[in-house]
């Protein structure tokens, strides 16, 4: 910790970033005797004979855990849950600001999956909804797999789904820019991690053909030629890469239209050279990007990063808040496939076309207009999906 | 739940009693890139090179887990984690109105001691303290002390010491208005589960004689010639007692000074009239008093409950708040038997001479006073006892 008494950063962590506030009045005895005893034993009661009264009778209706076991956490790595909780806080403080969400970060001291799977469904009676954080994989897989068949309420990984569905609605939007289809879109994805599986998922149901995308993880493109792959990785051998593309990135890059690095490492720039002219980077690593922009923009016509200090921000942010805010609303019971591409498609369909352009092609992360839109987007998308409770 | 559109505890339940706060600006990229990434990023590495300063960089320092399984909850009894969730809410509202405590409410879906003490430590990472709530005896000594045990941070089960920091302040000032002194009072104990056990722990660290407190279960005066004791009554056998009174709650209100009823049940008015005059009867049970006021007060001088609606209410909320505010505030690794006792010297006297009176005991639980003065006196007691990080 610096000793500087001016750093902004560690001058606005001091102390933290949430607080838990009271939303009943607690000055006379009157109103102690309504929220607490004598008068909270009736609620209590009526709870007992019906349980899915728990959701309007207290905060559990809005409230979400955002859990994490420190395993993965932005681009540091298996820091433990401790060095977890300014991320975790940051991510309820944002759950906040722009869904209206009542988020508590929750750091787990055990990163055994089994453990995981069973503390998490001991708590869920305290939340409406499990918003899993920066788990590293292939353990996130089997994690959320197991908690979304246990709980009766929305489980998502956000580092899986919540990538994916920005990447979709910036895709989307830069296709547009480019004047191009998805359909006809070569890509290849860096990165075979939580957010790389959950991004390639998404592209195809957004509309990419599976043979067209490469994904590579540290060892190279994944093709079915390959018997080192974990679960994950072997059903997307089987998906995608039809050319059978074999080797590092600069050959999966060779003619590819879009790059999407979702992988923390470091892309040289003679790999990005063979890339096709006037396609999409987006360097999403966190807080370090694959490619600098700089550099990106040399060989891409749209450039998008993770950092909200450069263009074209991909930055959860627009997906989870408003996500939560449609399920929760809509009493849903857990995140179907159609609620995420109704995400993507409300945070691509938020910019006008005038306010399309190669350095605006998702809202900004501030944007007001983003989470009522997604929350109405993904609401309708459970209704017609029938998972509500 | 009352179909009235006009009740005023369902309509104050309505949503839940809690939210959640940002306490950090957010309206602008700036405020992102400091309160999540890439900022967040060095606040992270500070903490996992010094695990320490999560207590000052996160609001762990300030943050506690209010931890139920729903086997104890009021006088309801066993009705489950989501049934007990208005209580738990409710605790979290009076710690932050009366501690500046944030507390989150967690109800586990468990009932298992091995699973609840595995559970709350993979939680600890994320809160500065642990409250205990609502968990039935003996089930609750065990959990408490393994917790202890396993914990860097303090753990406090309040129905048993929250109750009994109270009502030996309580206690204190009844001997003060009656003239009496403590070491000289003949009590009895209507109830050997959580409270009764810590009530008369703390009545025995606070001077009166453990030979002349009686202590009753359901099967009557705990006494050492009985077989059927579990560990904690077997061991409250042996310290209290010493006339080896047998038989029902008659026999051991024979003559006696104090009755504290901890026992969820109804005591017949032909036993309190065996008492002594003069005397002081505490019916603690919530949300029905074990003997109603307007009887009590023929046999008694000084009466008191535990509702907010009759006067003298022995209400925890004069401790638990700021018990973990001192606690905290400290850096408390636990909170010592010193630490207890003191908080009961600082609630008996925030009370000047000129305020006592057998209507006025104990503060009103919205007595601004108190909290500081606990916080105060606890952190004191815990320099005191060594108990610091």
């Amino acid at each position: 910790m610096p000793t500087s008494v001016s750093d902004p950063v560690f001058d606005l962590h001091h102390g933290g970033k949430l607080a838990v506030q009271s939303t009943v009045p607690l000055s006379t005895r009157e109103d102690l005797s309504l929220a607490y005893t004598p008068g909270v034993a009736r609620v209590c009661e009526a709870i007992a004979a019906d349980e899915s009264l728990v959701h309007r009778l207290t905060w559990v209706g809005k409230a979400v855990a955002v859990v994490t076991d420190g395993s993965a956490v932005l681009g540091l790595g298996n820091i433990g849950p401790r060095a977890a909780m300014p991320v975790m806080e940051g991510k309820a403080v944002l759950f906040k600001q722009f869904g209206g969400v009542d988020a508590v970060p929750i750091c787990l001291d055990t990163q055994d999956p089994d453990e995981i799977v069973r503390i998490v469904t001991a708590l869920a009676p305290s939340f409406g909804g499990i918003n899993l954080e920066d788990i590293s994989a292939p353990r996130c897989f089997e994690i959320e797999r197991r908690l979304e068949e246990a709980l009766p309420i929305p489980v998502f990984h956000d580092d899986q789904h919540g990538t994916a569905i920005v990447v979709l609605a910036a895709l989307r939007n830069a296709a547009k820019v480019l004047d191009r289809k998805l359909s006809d879109l070569r890509v290849v994805v860096s990165g075979a991690g939580a957010a790389g599986v959950a991004v390639t998922r998404m592209l195809i149901s957004g509309g990419v053909a599976a043979g067209d995308i490469i994904v590579l993880d540290s060892r190279g493109c994944i093709h079915s030629g390959r018997t080192d792959l974990n679960a994950a990785k072997a059903a997307l051998a089987a998906d995608t890469n039809s050319g059978g593309v074999t080797g590092d990135i600069a050959a999966a890059l060779r003619g590819a239209d879009v790059l999407v690095g979702v992988s923390g490492g470091t892309i040289p720039e003679a790999a990005l050279a063979g890339m096709a002219p006037g396609g999409a980077i987006f360097a999403l690593a966190n807080p370090t990007p694959e490619v600098h922009p700089e550099i990106a923009t040399r060989y891409a016509s749209v450039v998008a990063t993770g950092r909200s200090d450069f263009p074209n921000q991909i930055n959860n942010v627009l997906a989870f808040p408003g996500i939560f805010r449609g399920a929760l609303d809509a009493g849903a019971t857990r995140i179907s496939d159609g609620m995420k591409v109704a995400a993507a498609t409300a945070i691509a369909e938020v910019l006008a076309p005038e306010e399309l352009s190669t350095g605006s092609i998702v809202p900004s992360a501030l944007d007001p207009r983003v989470a009522p839109a997604v929350a109405t987007a993904v609401a309708d998308a459970a209704l017609r999906d029938g998972v509500l409770r």
